[in-house]
């Protein structure tokens, strides 16, 4: 199990998230590409953070809106949202190949993310996007119960696919995430955070808002690098992840 | 003696250019990465054309300022204008390699061209962001008397450089071209701009505004392809660079 | 019966719209704010023109999606959206009262006018944009047989309302215009616009696509300023709503 | 002497400033138009707070550079320049009178702001800009030994000019911001700073590098909301100015 984080979301002049302090403890650094936030130095700063704390590099490609930090549907064409996420991974791709770094996976941003999950023909375009582009570098999705159905898109572009979870995020039946204007949409607790963390690791199972118990699989939690608490969550599940993953292999010698 | 022309220039509902009637006669398309003009779409379909007529793809980075076309000098620290570069390039390579194309070359554009024509530090600045990121991309700069100092700034950072010259601006006599608002800046008559490709080709010289024969080595030659007598004039070019390189082949046998 | 025209789309470098050549035939000149097109200056000469040919100025604004010319929904929540709104007609009335002239009526753009057309909920919001800044400013909005219940809305905040039809789209039964893709969907014979602007002027109907004869009251007509026969369509409508006044006038003498 | 600030410099997501904090003590709220900085609802919400307050609101305009925060010069044309600043001003009177509320000046923002104060030919299109929009608007400029002929360049527009001063700077003998590379350049002793506000205040003089009394007259004194101690620093430049001005009006009784 891995922990993913969006990174290098600074804009110009102004700072967004602790990627300074986050960066050490994650494993895969989705990096903003300059549409929904970043710009060229920071994208640059932040492929230089990664590269010195070993972590892997994830294009976070984005709908064209800075002012709404990408999280606001729009009508795209498909042609146009192929070529703005291979605008996006290029861009990215530029910074890191001169650092001697890379680019090794995509994951789409906000509300890209939302519709191509909601909306399998949008999965379809940016898989057709990245598969275009680099076929080698898997897509990072959500884990959803429709989990085969993606890997067999998936597989008509030569693509593999990378399933996250979410540790701090109520679950429906469907296996989507309780939109956050419900009651208990996110754990504040530490205590539910890891519960949900080590039940998807041990048991590959989240428990939905109705107690059901969902089959999920996960190759990454999503962990946030902004807000009050991020950097205590962040710890936590960083140390939770590595002492079930010792203890794993402990079981095994 | 190539002919290179700048490409994708128009902006989302805007159009800029008769990019379709003139590609066919040009062997250089630099094209636009999104800063000065062009889109992600625009650039797709601009990699396009440019493929299917054979066209070596140049990348055609400038200062971040549509509104301004790029034309506006803007003090930009060389963190970021190495930054800024490197993000357009691998932009514009990343739609290529989504069409199995390449970019083949760089030629900053606009503000940032003159100014790195004007002051060395920043060509030099643009040099490392090219090395860095691809050693092999060769930068194409103004064919200038400067021309040995260039070289060795290049060779510095393990790059080549290509010489280009204009077909249609008169010289001063330091080698540079006169400023558009002085008299008989542009040369509006075709035998003129004949005349000049003509010396270029076969001396390797210009003659400048006081009648001075200047020794200028060019690797290529500047085409327009907006205006009204665009298609005009690279057609006369075309052609004559054509013959010019027929009657110099016949003679070799 | 008045002729409007979208004016002021060029945008930095890139030209859109014959402005110059259509501004003498119309009433009223709708012009962009910058957020889907248009920039200050351009803003500027456009005022100007249309301060020189006596033409009434509107405010056009728009979603904030310039590549996209604001043509695409985007989901804005109302506070911001009225916020744009007030922006950007205080940017226009910025730019006129620096030349003495002045905003006399709002007509949302693209997008932003098919969403408040299609949900009257984004309508409100739009009226209460407009309201709070100046109630005195009328709003354009599409003929439609709703037209009570939006006069009905309107006098809620204390605005007029304009309404304007489409001389060269076909309308549904439900009084909305066919969508483009459909056959028939724009009128390109010079007669079928004539007619239907002389019906429209002359009885305050239309005739739909099923044959249907729809009561529609419009104030204003929609002509466009950009396309190879914008300037004869524009000229030949604004030649047949003036004989048809005058042909009222006359028979009221 | 009253007590100037920038204010509603965020955009989008991004947070910048202790508005919430700093507007109780400040007199004068300089409001960011979305060039450099904010957005249309970032803006709706900062005049509200400043309304809260009874804050005096200032259009603070810029150069067209989100990503580099208008802090970089631009090569603006004139006309250009004049509508940008226009059409900012406006934008802000349009979200003011949304709100009934006012602009009641104007003070350009960072690269503008120095250009102006080193060419007073770019001076001369700002107070242009002004008066064409509305000559009862003063311009907030830097207090200079200039200030003569500010001021009769101001009175050709009909225009008054407010002039604002530094706590934490250290000024040159020109009466110049010494720059920030210098050492020394920023007072960072809350002693100093009440030092120079006094002595400004009392004495109208302010004390140069090299030890030399500068005349100075001041209206306004510039403060910052951004920062580790700008609270700190705004409450205690707000209380010593006043009970200097207090102690003033209890010796004139």
């Amino acid at each position: 199990m891995k922990l993913n984080c969006d990174m290098g979301e600074a804009f110009g002049a102004w700072k967004m998230g602790l990627d300074d302090q986050i960066m050490p403890f994650v494993d895969q650094a989705n990096i903003a590409c300059g549409f929904h936030a970043s710009d060229p130095l920071t994208m640059a700063k932040t492929v230089a953070l990664a590269k010195q704390h070993n972590v892997t590099i994830g294009a976070h490609p984005a709908y064209p809106d800075l002012v709404g930090f990408g999280r606001r549907n729009m009508d795209i064409a498909p042609a146009e949202l192929k070529a703005l996420i291979q605008y996006q991974i290029g861009a990215l791709k530029g910074i890191c190949e001169s650092q001697n770094a890379q680019v090794d996976y995509v994951k789409p941003h906000g509300a890209l993310y939302n519709t191509m999950m909601a909306d399998f023909s949008v999965l379809d375009t940016v898989m057709q996007a990245v598969s275009e582009l680099d076929a080698t570098l898997p897509l990072m999705v959500m884990a959803v119960p429709e989990a085969p159905e993606i890997k067999k898109m998936a597989k008509k572009y030569g693509l593999s696919v990378w399933f996250e979870a979410f540790s701090d995020r109520l679950y429906t039946d469907e296996g989507r995430l309780m939109p956050r204007k419900e009651p208990n949409a996110v754990h504040t607790s530490f205590d539910l955070i890891e519960k949900q963390v080590e039940q998807l690791c041990e048991t590959g199972t989240l428990t939905t808002a109705s107690g059901k118990q969902l089959a999920i699989h996960a190759d990454t939690i999503c962990v946030h690098g902004d807000g009050a608490h991020a950097l205590d969550a962040v710890t936590r599940i960083r140390s939770l992840v590595d002492r079930l993953k010792l203890s794993k292999a402990t079981k095994q010698l």
